[in-house]
C-alpha cells in the first residue's frame, strides 16, 4: 500500500496544506418551509462564526445534516461558501457515505475546491465490520481520489456508526498513508480513546468533539477542537484555546463546559438551531430535517433559560 | 396527511401493480476486481433465479450490497435488469437512503421504470430518532415523489439501522396512506414483532427474511419471503412456500432451515456468495465491496462442507 501516495498524480505545483488545528465549527444549516437550505442565513452564519474567532468550518458533518442532504446540496453547500469568499482552507467538510463511489465524488469535489482537508466518516451501513474492510475502504478512497492534495481526517462517531478507527488501525493507516490521513475528529467523547490517539501518533491531529475536554486534550497535544455547540459559543471556546495554558484556564473550562452541559439534554442538534433561532430572532433557524425532530416551544423555552443560568 | 395521495398526480392512465406475495429474492451483486458491477454475471443471476421459481427479485437491498454502490450504480441496475427482459413488476428495489432527496431520486426513477413497488430502509444515520421524525420522512418521501403508481414496502432492519418501525407507526403509515404503504419486509427475525404486526394489520404485506420463519409466518399470513440464502436455494424455498399447508411442510421447513443455519456463522452477503463461486466455478463471484470482507479460502471449505452436511 506504501507506493499508493507515490501513484498520485502531481497536485499541479499546489503544496499540501498544513494539518489543521485550532477551534474548526461544524456549522448548522438553516432550512426553510420546504426544507431548502437557507443559503442567505446559512453564509451569513458562516461568516459570522469566522468573524467570532473560528479558524476554520467542519461543515457537512453530524451537527450540519448533512447525511440528511442529498449529494447534490453538498456540493452545492462547499461551492456557495467558496464563492461567498470563505477561503477553502478555513473547509473541513464531511464527505463519507456508505459508498465508496458517492465518497470519491464528494472527496475529489471538496478537493478540487482546495478545502483543507476532508472529515472521512466510516462507510456507515454495515454492522460489525472488521479493521480489514475499513482499511480497504479508505485505502480505495485514497487510490480513486488519486490527488497529492488529498488530507484526511477519520470522524470516529460509535454512537452514529456503530464503527470506531481502532488505534490499531489508525497506526497503519498514518504509517501507509503518512501525507493523506492527518488526524481524526473524536466524537465519541471516550477520553480514554482520545488519549491512547495522543500518546500513541504524536503529530497526529486529534479534535475532541466537546469544549468540555479541550483542556484535557491540549494538554495531551490535541489540535483543537470541532464542537456542535461551537455555534452558540465561539468567543468563549475560542478564549479557552488560546488560554489553555494561562492561570484562567479552569475557569475558561468550566465556563464553557457549563454551557455545553445545558444544552446537551435537548440534543445538540435541535438545541443549537433554537439557541441561534431565539438569539436572531428568526424561528425558522430551529428548523431540523426529518427523521429529527425540531424542540416544542416548552422545550426550546427550558433551553433558554437552562443556558441563562449557565451563564451564557 | 390523508389529502396527500389525492394530491398525487395521476397515473397517466396506469393501475397501481397488485401488492407483492411470494418469493422474492434478494439478489446478490456479483463484482469485477476493480470492484465494478459485473452485469453480465449479475444478469444470468437474475434470470436463473426466476428461472428456478422466484417470484421476484428485491434487488438493490443489504444482501446486494446497494449501500455500497453509488446512486448511479442503483439506477443503472435496475435499467439493465430491465433493459435484459425482466418484468418491472418482478422487481422490488431498496431505494432508501439517510437523505430524503436522493431517497426521492432513486424512488422516482424506480416508479418510472414501472417496478413493483420500492423498498424503503428508515433514514439510517442518526439513532434514537422518534416515530414523529420517522413519520415525517416518509410522508415527505412520498408526497415528494408524487405518483400514485408507488407502492412502498417499509424494510426493517434494526440490526443495521438501529431503528425499528414500531408497529404504532406502522400503522399511521397505513391509515393515512393505505394505497401506498403496502407492506414490510421484516428481517429483524423478531418473531413477537412480526407476529404482531401480521395480527394487527390483516392484508398488510408482511416479508419475514428468513425461510426458517416461513411457515410459521404463513400460518398467521405472512405474504411471502425476502431471504439472503434464496439466493442459493430457490427451489427449496419455493417448494415451501408451495406447499406450507401441505402434509409434509414441516419437512420441507426442516429442510431448507437446515441449509439456510449452515450459512449464518459466515456472514450472509460473503457466505451466499462463496456458495455462488463454488457451484459456477467462478471464484469472483466470492468478491464483496468494502467494507465488507470476502470468505477466506479455509472459511469457504468450511461453508460448502456445512452446506453439504445440510444436505444443500
Amino acid at each position: 500500500m506504501l507506493e499508493l501516495k507515490h501513484a498520485a498524480p502531481a497536485a499541479e505545483g499546489e503544496a499540501r496544506p498544513e494539518a489543521a488545528s485550532g477551534l474548526w465549527v461544524p456549522a448548522a444549516t438553516p432550512f426553510r418551509a420546504n426544507l431548502a437550505i437557507d443559503f442567505d442565513r446559512y453564509l451569513a452564519h458562516c461568516r459570522k462564526l469566522l468573524d467570532e474567532g473560528a479558524h476554520g468550518l467542519a461543515v457537512l458533518g453530524t451537527t450540519s445534516e448533512a447525511n440528511s442532504l442529498d449529494l447534490g446540496e453538498r456540493e452545492t453547500v462547499l461551492e456557495r461558501l467558496v464563492k461567498a469568499g470563505v477561503s477553502p482552507l478555513q473547509l473541513l467538510p464531511g464527505t463519507g457515505t456508505p459508498s465508496i463511489g458517492d465518497t470519491v465524488r464528494l472527496t475529489r469535489h471538496a478537493v478540487a475546491l482546495g478545502v483543507r482537508g476532508v472529515l472521512l466518516l466510516p462507510p456507515f451501513y454495515y454492522k460489525n465490520v472488521t479493521d480489514e474492510g475499513l482499511y480497504a475502504y479508505v485505502a480505495e478512497v485514497i487510490r480513486r481520489v488519486g490527488d497529492r492534495r488529498l488530507a484526511l481526517y477519520l470522524y470516529n462517531f460509535p454512537q452514529m456508526t456503530t464503527i470506531r478507527w481502532s488505534p490499531v488501525l489508525v497506526g497503519l493507516l498514518t504509517h501507509d498513508f503518512p501525507e493523506t490521513v492527518l488526524g481524526l475528529k473524536d466524537s465519541s467523547g471516550d477520553v480514554d480513546y482520545m488519549e491512547t490517539l495522543l500518546e500513541s501518533y504524536p503529530g497526529f491531529a486529534v479534535f475532541p468533539s466537546s469544549e468540555s475536554l479541550l483542556l484535557r486534550g491540549m494538554r495531551k497535544g490535541a489540535a483543537g477542537l470541532i464542537s456542535a455547540t461551537a455555534n452558540t459559543n465561539v468567543a468563549g471556546i475560542r478564549a479557552l484555546y488560546d488560554g489553555w495554558q494561562d492561570e484562567d484556564a479552569l475557569d475558561l473550562h468550566k465556563k464553557a463546559a457549563a454551557i455545553r452541559e445545558a444544552v446537551a439534554p435537548y440534543g445538540w442538534i435541535p438545541g443549537v438551531k433554537a439557541i441561534l433561532a431565539a438569539r436572531e430572532g428568526t424561528p425558522d433557524w430551529a428548523r431540523v430535517r426529518p427523521p429529527l425532530d425540531e424542540l416544542s416551544d416548552l422545550q426550546k423555552t427550558d433551553l433558554l433559560t437552562a443556558i441563562e443560568m449557565a451563564g451564557g
